[in-house]
């Protein structure tokens, strides 16, 4: 029937459906090998989908792959890199671990990537060695301020604080030659160090792990921006790219960067850059006389990193809508992992093949199809960069603009088992409120997700009291093209810790050769709860978004944050604009008249939800709904910054929450003189966002009215 | 209903009723008084607008205006620009009209602006006179090598061959220090001069006539490109805008040219470069002595044009729609002239008043109400560079684009009386040939406008054999901004002389002060049989875009345009481009595929029509067809050309008809070495033409595939 809603029976149904235990024996199948972007054992996988999706009695309507050809970057098989300690007259002293220990049997062999920084170039830079903190551009001034000549030496920086590719760019402006990356014990293990205390005897980080990543500054294929790469697409010659770490980078592991930091000679460094290693922490540069590195010795690096470019694909599996099969819900997660994986990706993946069994087995069942249709998505290579779901959003993009509702990204599924962690546009909220409130969360709290949630992450709502508060969208996965490239209401989930009992900025072996099934299974969903309550919740908030009727999207959910950035613009940046001149009277009648009609649509949809609404009426609204993220887009705003057209998410370096064009240009000009070219780009940047807010009241506003 | 159709029999009714006695009055109406963007006249049909579309009896359901704050340019009041020759001792010799001739009692007075180039910056440039026909590029290089030293003289050269604007930009880049246009009698009049042979005893342009027009280079307000020109808008400081012509320039008529021209020094010009004044043309520099401008004597320009934001106004009418009110069918008009505009734009405006008319008396009499919604507009400065239209699509970007079935631009309605001519885009070719088959041409010749016009432009299509041949929209009307910027499926129509009895480039008396009302009827369309005949084909164009349940949307016929710009390129540019291994391949494939799935979509929607269909399924159709022309669209490809967004309709330079970003890159690295960035910029354009229509290609195929 055109009037299809959503079934809370089935709904339930769906709900005891989703078994732990299937998830377990996926989470094992999918991370019991190393699966790197473009490996063999990625291609498995990529059959492996498939055959899920095009089976008989579980499977989807239909399921393809799309290959890419991209630009990867891998250290060399037959020279691997190096750090080392070359003593005063040239002599190699000490060798530091190229691989991470073989503790359980899985860190070893020719499918474990060795630690690297992809998109690091090649490179055997060697100087003194410096300690950077991490990384950032005030941390490189402040060694600078110390007096220490930063030209020719190797910095070693640790993660946190910046992003990975950041701490090469900041190093680079410095003189800097070659930059070492490792995880302090602080930041990752609440400062544990010793094997006895870390993997396989806890979750842990043991004093051999290193964190791999991508230090490549945008997203997608590096070579082929905007464009999809096909076989046949125009690439960008490699050395024209922009967006590769300028300088050398090498991640280690703290037990080496132990060896090195605690020999540094020179001051010591300031309170906030100490950390656990066990000693106090100096600047350098070069090795201090008493320590067990002779004095003047220096710090060689080798990098041999290679681009190479490889194919790449995504998996899409489709249940085609009953009524509105040109409406989509996206649904998706990466399938590379760094080695094993079981973590980041597979506990996602895991989550999403019970999801796309349990709907795909009532589908072949022929016991239901959903109002709209479900896009499920494996994605290829988003550890080299979001790869796969961007180069989708570039083949795809009109397609995909006028038709997705929304995007569910379900990365790392569970990475411990205390609360929901949410990242999403305000759209999403009111969805995904309604999904946890009617799941129960796992362990004995007898709580729902939704009040265990707002135990750990709240925040006082002038709207609705004290509610569980959802982060912003970054770019750390594959929800980054769909909103901020395409303007597509998109919502991440994951299954954390509890932030008042481990001061982790990620889980410890994140990105390393110790994330594997046994790890989760052990550490961080022993019996799959947590697995089950974010397969859960997922499934929950998708079926509402595929099967209800009148969409489950509040856009007057919008007025909240904007009105928050505007208070915020006010009391940080007022005083100083009014002193150039600039009114930001336009943005707050915007912000005024957009709260406005976006409550007045709310509520007609409220009374249409009551009536006998006609399917072109619903359908109006719902597009009203669906497309109001798209109308916050213009794509002509940041053009410096890739894929960016999002004026309300784009990415801004100051801490304050507020409208990011406005307060990137507020920054720059700060310092500048009145009438300076600097403080008519502030200006530009706030009509931007004012005529940004204009057009999406417009698109809210009755559709028969101008 | 929500399957309400298109009803043949009120279709029928609206066509009878449409009243060329009515457009004669509201013509008359319109165009008694001279109406320049902006003054008061222009705001007191401002207001006659508002009446018409207000009235309880004719009137639509709502009508506003929007009021924009632009950057205009006129003339000073106080200091007529001039055009003087200057003896060799500094005498002034000779003083030119400063204004057309008062004919016919409407060429005088305060409210006729004086004959300027709008947007030409003031100055006072004095040199040597020399003839530089149409003042293209290759024009002043042809002076160039025939040794002339351009350095510092006045360029003499005529309308056509070049955008106004461009005419100054190529002068100044050969030094040039003063631009004139003069319009030749053998480019308007056939070659006649006389004052007997020209208005008011003919349609011919008078020797005093001046054509005025702006020099801009881009459209929309200049000072705020892709933001809407609101009060509190940033606007870019004037003296960084980009676009307005470097050097004064000054328009004058053929007597004043005559004069100029016919006493130059010099060698004889090439014979393409002759025209009627009745003298042989010399390129110069200065004067003959053998001539009446003593030898050595220069020309003076003084041009006093002076920038002014002004107000300047749309009034948008609407009828809501009964069924889809969020599908908008866009029909407009600029209502601005440069005098009394009796032809442009008032002829379009009377035909657009007609046609509101009919349909608001049935609207009010409760007969009818449309599927969908019309929106009538009447934009302010277009004759300044499209800038009402421009600022609306700024202003409502991502709502007009979601919701825009197509938009019908009616300028100049009526230039003469012997055919339709219509621009537009693929998918509106058959609903324009349905309408104009239906409707009897003017004249006693017994055919169907559609024959009719087939006669005066048709060419042999693959598909359907000899069809009136539809030209492609550049920048000449308000639709610029709808198919270029929102990728809009747009259509533009007027009615015109036969090309075979006149050479004229446009109508004689095009933005002079001799386009008034009597002229019209006396010269073009005296019985107002042409206005009614256009009113009744965008009428008719109308009502089954706004009524039909299917949208008469061919995508299909962009195969054709597809497969023919591709052969243009395999002939024109396949040999150069295999020898720089760029290959055609991709493009062949995109194309083929394309039409593959063009065609399938037709069929499936010809299938819908015959059975039964459900109001969802038909509003999916009806969005792939609406919504293919924004698949076109790539914000990214043309960077520097302002506001050009569609990969197959954006300007090129070479005649070629082919795939403009293909081609230009493709000319501009023609002459460098291989492996040059010009040649990777070809492959780079080729590769966003093929995207595109990958693109495209996906919007057309089953919704639920992918
Ligand atoms: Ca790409
Ligand atoms: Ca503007
Ligand atoms: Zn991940
Ligand atoms: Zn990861
Ligand atoms: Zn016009
Ligand atoms: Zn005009």
């Amino acid at each position: 029937s055109v009037l299809q809603d959503l079934d809370l029976e089935l709904l339930k149904a769906v709900m005891g459906q989703l078994d732990a235990r299937k998830i377990r024996e996926s989470l094992w199948e999918l991370s019991r090998q190393p699966h790197l972007a473009s490996s063999p054992r990625d291609e498995a996988l990529v059959q492996l989908l498939l055959s899920r999706w095009r089976d008989s009695e579980s499977g989807l309507d239909s399921a393809e792959r799309t290959e890419y050809e991209v630009l990867l970057s891998f250290p060399s098989q037959e020279q691997p890199n190096l750090v080392e300690v070359v003593g005063p007259t040239g002599d190699i002293l000490h060798t530091y671990h190229p691989n991470e220990e073989n503790v359980t049997g899985e860190q070893g062999g020719p499918d474990v990537v060795q630690p690297y920084a992809a998109y690091a170039p090649p490179g055997t830079p060697q100087g003194l060695l410096v300690y950077a903190y991490q990384g950032k551009e005030e941390d490189f001034r402040e060694l600078q301020e110390q007096g220490i000549n930063l030209e020719g030496t190797i910095a070693l920086t640790r993660y946190g604080g910046a992003g990975r590719g950041d701490k090469a760019v900041n190093a680079a402006k410095y003189g800097v030659a070659g930059v070492l990356v490792y995880t302090d014990p602080m930041d990752v293990n609440d400062g544990q160090s010793l094997p006895s205390q870390t993997f396989p005897n806890s979750w842990g980080l043991p004093p051999s792990g290193v964190e791999r990543g991508s230090y490549y500054k945008y997203f997608g294929d590096p070579v082929t921006p905007y464009l999809p790469a096909h076989h046949s697409s125009f690439r960008v010659d490699h050395s024209n790219a922009s967006g590769f770490p300028p300088i050398p980078a090498q991640p280690i592991g703290f037990q080496d960067a132990k060896d090195l930091l605690c020999n540094l000679n020179g001051t010591l460094a300031p309170s906030a850059w100490q950390g656990a290693l066990g000693c106090e922490y100096r600047l350098g540069p070069g090795f201090r006389s008493s320590g067990s590195l002779p004095d003047g010795s220096q710090v060689k690096m080798s990098v041999y990193n290679r681009l190479e470019l490889r194919n790449s694909s995504n998996v899409l599996g489709i249940i085609r809508g009953a009524v509105e099969p040109d409406r989509y819900v996206l649904y998706g997660n990466h399938r590379d992992s760094w080695i094993h994986g079981a973590v980041d990706p597979s506990s996602g993946t895991a989550v999403l093949l019970e999801i796309s069994r349990v709907l795909g087995t009532l589908l072949k069942k022929g016991t239901w199809r959903p109002r709209r249709s479900i896009v499920f998505a494996s994605w290829g290579a988003e550890e080299f960069g979001l790869i796969g779901s961007t180069e989708f959003t570039e083949e795809f993009f009109s397609k995909l603009q006028e038709r997705t509702v929304a995007y569910i990204n379900v990365d790392v599924a569970v990475m411990a088992n205390a609360t929901l962690r949410v990242l999403g546009t305000p759209p999403v909220q009111s969805v995904v409120f309604s999904a946890t409130k009617e799941i129960d969360s796992p362990g004995p709290s007898g709580l729902s997700i939704y009040d265990n949630w707002k135990r750990h992450f709240n925040r006082s709502s002038p709207v609705y009291g004290t509610v569980p508060s959802l982060g912003s969208l970054g770019a750390g996965s594959d929800y980054a093209p769909f909103i901020h490239f395409l303007g597509i209401s998109s919502v991440d989930m994951t299954y954390t810790y509890d932030r008042s009992k481990t001061s982790a900025r990620i889980y410890p072996t994140y990105h390393t050769a110790f994330d594997t099934f046994d790890y989760m299974e052990k550490f961080l969903d022993p019996g799959f709860s947590s697995h089950q309550a974010v397969a859960q919740t997922a499934g929950n908030v998708l079926l509402r978004l595929s099967d209800s009727l009148f969409l489950p999207l509040n856009v007057s959910d919008y007025s909240e944050v904007l009105h928050s950035f505007l208070r915020a613009a006010q009391q940080e940046l007022g005083n100083l604009l009014q002193q150039h001149n600039i009114s930001l009277g336009p943005l707050v009648t915007a912000v005024e008249k957009f709260a406005v009609a976006a409550s007045a649509l709310d509520q007609h949809v409220s009374a249409q939800r009551k009536g006998s609404p006609d399917p072109l009426q619903v359908r109006m609204f719902n597009d009203q709904l669906m497309l109001l993220e798209r109308a916050f887009l213009n794509s002509r705003a940041f053009p410096e910054e890739r894929y960016y057209s999002h004026v309300l998410w784009a990415p801004h370096s100051s801490s304050v929450a507020t409208f990011p064009g406005l307060a990137n240009a507020y920054y720059r000009a700060k310092d500048t003189d009145a009438g300076s070219e600097a403080w008519a780009e502030v200006q530009r940047q706030l009509s931007i966002v004012v005529a940004a807010l204009e057009g999406a009241t417009a698109t809210l506003r009755p559709v028969a009215e101008l």
